[in-house]
C-alpha cells in the first residue's frame, strides 16, 4: 500500500512490535504504563492477583494514584485508602501518589507521560494522557488487573479521526468550548477510533489546554485522543524534571503527511462562542447566549479536565475584583495539590477566596459523585467538568450544566448562566 | 448575704429580669441569641415547629450556619443543606452562613457574640462564645425548638469555678496545652458548673485562644465557659465591624471582689509543657514527651477549636522551610473561609502547602466524623481537635492523640509523635 502512518497507528506498531499496523488488526502490545486510582486499582487487582497467585509484572511500570476517595469521608472509603496504601507497598510501587490529586494531572507533574508510550489507565479518562502525543485509554478492573500481572493486552487498532482547528480563540473561550462543540459536532458514539488534534490553534496551545482537549475524547466515546508531540510538550516535561531525551524521535511520532484518516474535520476557532452543554449528555451543546439567564445554585470548578492551574487562573480572571453572588455559592476543587501551591504563590488563590469561592480537597470529588459538592434533588449546578450525565454530581433529580472555567465563573458571579466575556477585560 | 456575683451571675440574672441569682436556683432566662448549625437546626427544628404551628419567636435573634453536612458529599447531606436554605428563606433568618465556616468562629467572626449576651446554641461547643464574656451553653434539639419558638429556657444557675492562670508560655505552648492539662487536673465531670478563666496568662491571650480556653470548657463537662471582657474583646469586635457601644457596662460584668466560687485553682503558664491527650479521652493527657515516637498515620488541623489562623500560623512557625514526612500526612481544614482567606494574604497557606499539607474544606468535618479525614480501623491519628472519643473520627479501632497546632505539626515533620520545640526558632 505504501501510504503512512497515523501517530497512534506509529505508537501501536511500536508497542506491538512490528512495522506498521492497520485498522481493525488485532495485536497484542507491551504497556509502557499502567495506572489506575485507589477506586479502580488496588481493591479490584488485589483480590484477582491472589487469586492468580502472581505479583505486578513490572512495578517500575505501575502507578497508582489515591484520587477517588479523598480525603476519606467515612469509614469504608478510609478502609480503601488504605487499602490502596498497603498494597503500593507490599507490591513496592515507587509510583504511589496518595491524596496530592487526580491521577490524569498527578502522572504528567511528575514526567510519567511520555511521547510515544501505550498506557493503560484504569478509567475512563485515561487518554488524557494523549496530550503528551501518547497513545493512552482507559480499561476496566479485571483487563487493568491482567495488564499489571502481564504487561501486554490485545486490542484491534482504531481508526484515526482528525480534528484541525485554526485561528485563534476570542476572549472567554478555552479549549473546554472546543470539546464541548465537538460532543455536539462529532456527537458520543465514536468507539473504536482514536481522535487526533491539529491545526494552528491546537500547536499554540498549552499542555493543560491540550490535555483538555484529549481527556474528552472519552466523552466522544473515542478509544483515544492524541495530540503530536511537540517543543510545549518537550518544555512541559523538561519543567516537570524528566526531559525528552530524543526529541528528533518524539516529533517523528506525528502522523505521516500520507496517513489515512477516517474523517478529516476543520474548524475556526476564532468565531467560537463560549459553549454549555444542557442536562444531561454533553452532546446538548449551544452557544451561551442560549443558555444564559437560567439560575444556578452551585457553580463547580474541578475534576481533571477543569481544575487545573491554567483553568484556575481563567476562573480568576473573572472573579478578580468581584464577588460570587449571593444567590449561587462556588466550589472550587483545585485537581491537585501541585495546583493549590502554585494557585497560593501566584495569586490565584487569593482572587478566588476573596471573591468568595469555597476550596474542597484535590480529587475526583462531586465530578464522580465523590466527597464534596454533590448536589440535591431539584438543584441546578454549572460545572467545568467533563461529564453531566443524570445523577453522576449526586441527585438523579439535579441538572448540571457544563462549561468552560470561565462560563463557571461568569455564572458564579451572576448567579445565573451567563456570557463569560461581559466580565473579562475591566475589573468590577 | 452582701457578697458579690460573679460574672456568669450576673448575665444570667440580667436575661432572667433579677437583681442576682445564687447557684442553684431556677430561673427563666430571656434569650439574646439562638444559634445552631445545619445537623441540629432546620431539620430538626421545621417538623416540631410545625406540629406546634408556630414560627420563630425572633428571626433577628436566630443564627444558622451550615458547617456539618458541607460540603455535600451525598444526595443525603445535599439534602440536609437545602433544608437549612430553605428554612432560612422561609422564616427569614438574615443570620444565615452558608458553608462559611463553624457556627463557633463564623458568629464572632460576625460581631454577633456580644459581653453579657444570654446565648443558646444548639452545639456541645456553644461555650465557646464564652471567651467575649457572654454566657453561652450547648442545648439539644428539642431544648433548641423550644427556644427558637419563645425565646426563652428556665436553667438552674451554675456554681462558678475560677481557673487563674499566671506567667508566659514557653515556646511551643498554647491555649490547647492549658485545656487539654486542665482536662486531667478537673476531670471531665463537672456538669451544673461553669468556669471562670482569669490572670495575667488569660488576660493576655489573643481572642482566638480564649476562645481556646471557652471552648473545652465542654470537654470538663462545664455548662459554659467564661473570660472578663476587656481591650482585647473590644479590639476584636471594632474589627469586625460591630464594636461594643457601652465599655464601661461591659467591663463591669468581671465577677466582682467578692464573688463566691465553687473552687479557684492557681496554675503556671511558664512551666506548662506541650501536652498530648491519648486515646480516647481528653483526660488522658501528658508531658508531650511521654507521647514522643508514636507513629501517626495523619496529622490532623481541624475544627472550631483547632483550625483558627492562628492555629494554621502555629502550624506554620513549625513547618516553615521543613516537610511532612512521607511516613504520614497532614490534614488542614481552615476553622472558616475567612481563615483561609487569611492565610492566602498572609503567606500562611503557602507555607503549609509547601509543606505537603493537604487542604481541606472549612467545616466541623473529621472531628465530628462528617466529611473529609476519617480514619481507617488500626490508623493512629494526632489531631488538633477537642475530643478523642472512640469512634468519632471514623473507625472504631482508629487511636487518636490530641495536641495543639504546634504539636500536630511537628508530629507530620517528625512522622511521630515529637516535642514542637525541637522546630521552632529556626527553619531546617
Amino acid at each position: 500500500m505504501g501510504r503512512g502512518s497515523t501517530l497512534v497507528e506509529k505508537i501501536i506498531a511500536r508497542a506491538a512490535g512490528v512495522d506498521r499496523v492497520a485498522p481493525g488488526q488485532l495485536v497484542t502490545a507491551q504497556v509502557d504504563l499502567a495506572f489506575a486510582h485507589d477506586s479502580s486499582g488496588p481493591r479490584r487487582w488485589a483480590p484477582m492477583l491472589r487469586e492468580l497467585g502472581v505479583g505486578l509484572w513490572d512495578p517500575h511500570k505501575v502507578a497508582i494514584v489515591s484520587d477517588h476517595y479523598v480525603p476519606a469521608v467515612d469509614a469504608e472509603s478510609a478502609r480503601i485508602l488504605k487499602l490502596a496504601r498497603e498494597f503500593a507497598a507490599e507490591h513496592q510501587v515507587g509510583a504511589f501518589f496518595d491524596m496530592v490529586g487526580i491521577c490524569h494531572l498527578v502522572l504528567p507533574e511528575h514526567g510519567l507521560i511520555r511521547p510515544g508510550a501505550f498506557v493503560a489507565g484504569g478509567d475512563s479518562h485515561s487518554p488524557t494522557a494523549g496530550a503528551f502525543g501518547a497513545y493512552a485509554a482507559g480499561y476496566g478492573a479485571t483487563d487493568m488487573a491482567a495488564i499489571v500481572a502481564t504487561g501486554e493486552t490485545w486490542l484491534a487498532v482504531p481508526e484515526t479521526i482528525r480534528v484541525e482547528w485554526s485561528g485563534r480563540f476570542g476572549a472567554g473561550v478555552a479549549a473546554k468550548d472546543i470539546m464541548l462543540f465537538l460532543c455536539r459536532e462529532l456527537g458520543m458514539d465514536n468507539a473504536f477510533k482514536a481522535i487526533e488534534y491539529g491545526g494552528d490553534t491546537v500547536e499554540g496551545l498549552s499542555m493543560a489546554e491540550r490535555m483538555v482537549l484529549c481527556n474528552m475524547a472519552a466523552e466522544l466515546g473515542c478509544e483515544a485522543g492524541v495530540v503530536a508531540p511537540d517543543r510545549t510538550t518537550f518544555d512541559y516535561l523538561r519543567a516537570a524534571g524528566r526531559p525528552v531525551e530524543d526529541e528528533a524521535a518524539a516529533l517523528a511520532l506525528a502522523s505521516d503527511r500520507d496517513a489515512a484518516y477516517a474523517a478529516v474535520h476543520r474548524f475556526n476557532a476564532a468565531t467560537l462562542q463560549p459553549q454549555i452543554a444542557a442536562p444531561h449528555d454533553p452532546s446538548r451543546t449551544q452557544d451561551v447566549t442560549e443558555h444564559a439567564g437560567i439560575k444556578v445554585d452551585q457553580c463547580y470548578i474541578g475534576a481533571c479536565v477543569g481544575a487545573k492551574i491554567e483553568d484556575l487562573r481563567m476562573a480568576a480572571a473573572v472573579l478578580k475584583g468581584r464577588k460570587v453572588s449571593p444567590d449561587t455559592r462556588l466550589l472550587i476543587a483545585p485537581a491537585s495539590q501541585k495546583t493549590t501551591t502554585t494557585a497560593t504563590q501566584d495569586g490565584t488563590l487569593q482572587t478566588l477566596m476573596e471573591a468568595g469561592a469555597v476550596l474542597l480537597p484535590s480529587g475526583c470529588g462531586a465530578c464522580a459523585g465523590y466527597g464534596a459538592g454533590v448536589l440535591a434533588d431539584g438543584e441546578v449546578c454549572i460545572s467545568s467538568t467533563n461529564r453531566n450525565f443524570k445523577g453522576r454530581m449526586g441527585s438523579k433529580e439535579a441538572q448540571v450544566y457544563l462549561g468552560s472555567p470561565y462560563s463557571v465563573a461568569a455564572a458564579a458571579v451572576a448567579g445565573r448562566i451567563a456570557d463569560p466575556r461581559q466580565f473579562l477585560g475591566e475589573a468590577a
